[in-house]
């Protein structure tokens, strides 16, 4: 049986995963390959810290050179994360003639287009299902499996911190803080669980999706987008009595005026697949115009979930799969995209959820919705409870709409602000049945 | 730009949305091919009814032959249906150097050594991704993207006629035949609704599922099945009270003692993946021990989702992604298989649902938990309502047991069904949490 001979650079969490799968599972991957899988090196500075697996003496080095100067090295798992220095790292491995795999999703976002020109210039392949949605494998259903299709719309759950965070608030009821503590508790959030709960990381991976799908080549930065800090038990109650769930969802829809992208919470539907995804997982919904709606759940994160698709590039790579579907995807090839025109998030039309604090007087609701009437926005519901707790003469007003423009919205709630009768500041989110 | 010649032989209700696909995308499958796929011909016995697609003149035809001769045809799709004649056709198109792609679920159940040894013995591939799901990319998910699992479990609802019938007696409240008969009007149940609904269908399902995941070569018609035409409005009420919904379950779980095989209608939990899928829907619940649980949900069935496989196991076998698949799968391909031992399914645990029926007087309960008490079964939970409706003396009892054998729960049916107190004929579904 032939030999192949890889290298994981980066041995923390996920590194160590991979290197588990192979050093643990090699008839497994040789069967899956028909090879015997090889692991020459792990590259990391870290030699001595203990990642719960025995690497053989001598495989764990230092010195990415070792990896760059073995011209035997068909494959590198890049598992360091960042931006700097692994983009130079990258860049090193495929100049050096190796494909590679990686889970960087950050990297991709920010540096797509020149990791994949230097891989199609050298002949090598990227592949990176595990940079997005874990071990769900959307990056080869929507690579692969749903090519005979127009993708018209994704809808997805990509961070899966921040929904473990909103289900705590919604079946325990406990505010946005305790919820973050929980998770950084159970190991779900970091210390610093920014780039999780303000939108950034889902935001990266809507870009990576919705290039695969779309062909569109966003800006990362430029896709409006809001975290999960700015939700508050109170919108988690009422979207529940409404029969929602809050998810901060990622959404790239395409429409005749261009492609819609947006990351933000979203009321969704009770008993539809998306509202009933718990905990740390993530889900894509993906429409096709021939397949329908396609939907995919598992675990987004985590050690396991994660390698497991990290070592199915590998297999993919080894086989030669990779190899086809990076030629025939031509990812961030400026050569071959028609760049899809991204719409202005202004003219997005949603249904939304407003919760307003308004004054306890007779005619306050007619006022109200007389504004939203002048701006031509139509009331789908009210939800107005008695007042409870501290009376300082305001009260909650909960208003869904009909499809309205974030434009339009903008205008009535700008007006609505300003009246004495209704406290500035409503929260609102948008809405998905 | 270089051109592919492929065939279409079967032009029925999948067949037209394949040649839809065909002649009506053709940049579409140009973009995802890098070549311009040409449909030579598309043979059928009728060549004059009307299918919503017009096929250039001269390329509709009876004769397979002009299709076998041409030796420009790369790939055939074959979606006549049944075993035969359809098994001497894809035969003879391998013989003749045609990949294959199929959706037929049946012809690979029945004739997959065959069918798979012809296609190794003349270097030709088979793709299949439209025999199991309709549009849900399950074959690639689990030949491909998740090879660096063991395999632990599925769980499939792989039967949207019967999906469809069990939501309905669910959502409205109408007994089987009711159900049976708008499902029929819908044009989501054939007149003779046999083989959907006493779980045949699912079976080949579950099987190739089976051998794709565990290597497992089991005779579909030795899986133990129970259709839908068992269910009773009844046990869908009870089931709801307890917390569950009935569906038609195909299950392959991987157990010390072999691989549990059983396609059954089942208790499942309410808010769980799987107890949310309503209408026509399909879907396939994956646990593998790295990835953790991985579920996926679509059409399972109808013209444009089964056409969008077919095309993406077309393009896959243009591009040449499909022979390596086929290559490193190595299916129903003696030389490489080592069987997986299928397990006794009276051995099988499991928790389970019982409906008995029992007479309204003191001490009934007592006794009846005492049989199970003596055959070691454990009671989890107890539904009995004050009776309504006809009074002939008898009312139902609903049991849920904890984890116990299928044999052992035989056993104490046996005597409970020879006792005064109980009509004979029990009910009885398992229960997945």
């Amino acid at each position: 049986m032939e030999t192949v001979k890889v290298a994981v650079v980066g041995f923390g969490t996920i590194g160590s995963g991979a290197v588990k799968l192979l050093l643990q599972q090699p008839e497994r991957i040789a069967r899956a390959t028909g090879k015997k899988v090889e692991l020459a090196y792990v590259v990391d500075k870290d030699l001595t810290r203990s990642r719960g697996v025995d690497v053989p003496k001598g495989k764990l080095v230092d010195d990415l050179n070792l990896v760059l100067n073995d011209p035997e090295i068909h494959t590198v798992i890049e598992l360091v994360g960042g931006i700097e220095p692994t983009r130079g790292i990258v860049l090193k491995l495929l100049e050096n003639g190796k494909n590679v795999v990686t889970a960087n999703k950050a990297l991709l976002a920010h540096h797509g287009p020149e990791l994949f020109a230097m891989a199609r210039k050298k002949g090598r392949s990227i592949a990176f299902e595990a940079a997005v949605g874990g071990g769900i494998p959307i990056i080869a259903a929507i690579g692969q499996s749903l090519t005979a299709n127009r993708i018209e719309c994704i809808h997805g759950i990509l961070n899966g911190t921040s929904n473990f965070i909103l289900t705590q608030m919604e079946e325990l009821g406990t505010d946005y803080s305790a919820s973050v503590a929980e998770a950084q508790r159970l190991g779900y959030a970091e210390a610093n669980p920014a780039m999780d709960v303000d939108g950034t990381d889902a935001a990266q991976k809507l870009a990576i999706l919705s290039h695969l799908a779309f062909g569109a080549t966003p800006d990362w930065r430029k896709i409006p987008r809001t975290g999960i800090d700015t939700v508050q038990t109170a919108d988690i109650r009422c979207a529940n009595e409404l029969g929602y769930s809050i998810k901060l969802l990622a959404v790239a829809q395409l429409t005749d005026e261009g492609l819609e992208l947006h990351v933000s919470p979203t009321l969704t539907r009770h008993h539809t697949p998306l509202a009933e995804v718990r905990g740390a997982y993530n889900a894509v919904r993906v429409v096709g115009d021939a397949v329908g709606s396609v939907f995919f759940h598992g675990l987004g994160a985590g050690q396991m979930p994660t390698a497991s698709a990290v070592i199915a590039d590998l297999i993919d790579t080894i086989v030669g799969r990779a190899a086809i579907t990076f030629k025939t995807l031509a990812l961030w090839d400026k050569d071959r995209s028609a760049p899809v025109p991204v719409r202005d998030p202004g003219k997005i039309a949603d249904r939304f959820y407003l919760r307003l604090s308004v004054q306890d007087r007779p005619g306050v609701l007619a006022e109200i919705a007389g504004v939203f009437g002048r701006h031509n926005i139509s009331i789908a519901s009210v939800l107005q409870h008695e007042p409870a707790g501290l009376d300082d003469g305001f009260v909650p007003l909960v208003i869904m709409t009909h499809s309205a423009s974030a434009g339009a919205l903008d205008d009535a709630l700008k007006t609505i602000d300003s009246l004495p009768c209704a406290h500035p500041g409503t929260v609102r989110m948008r809405v998905r049945d």
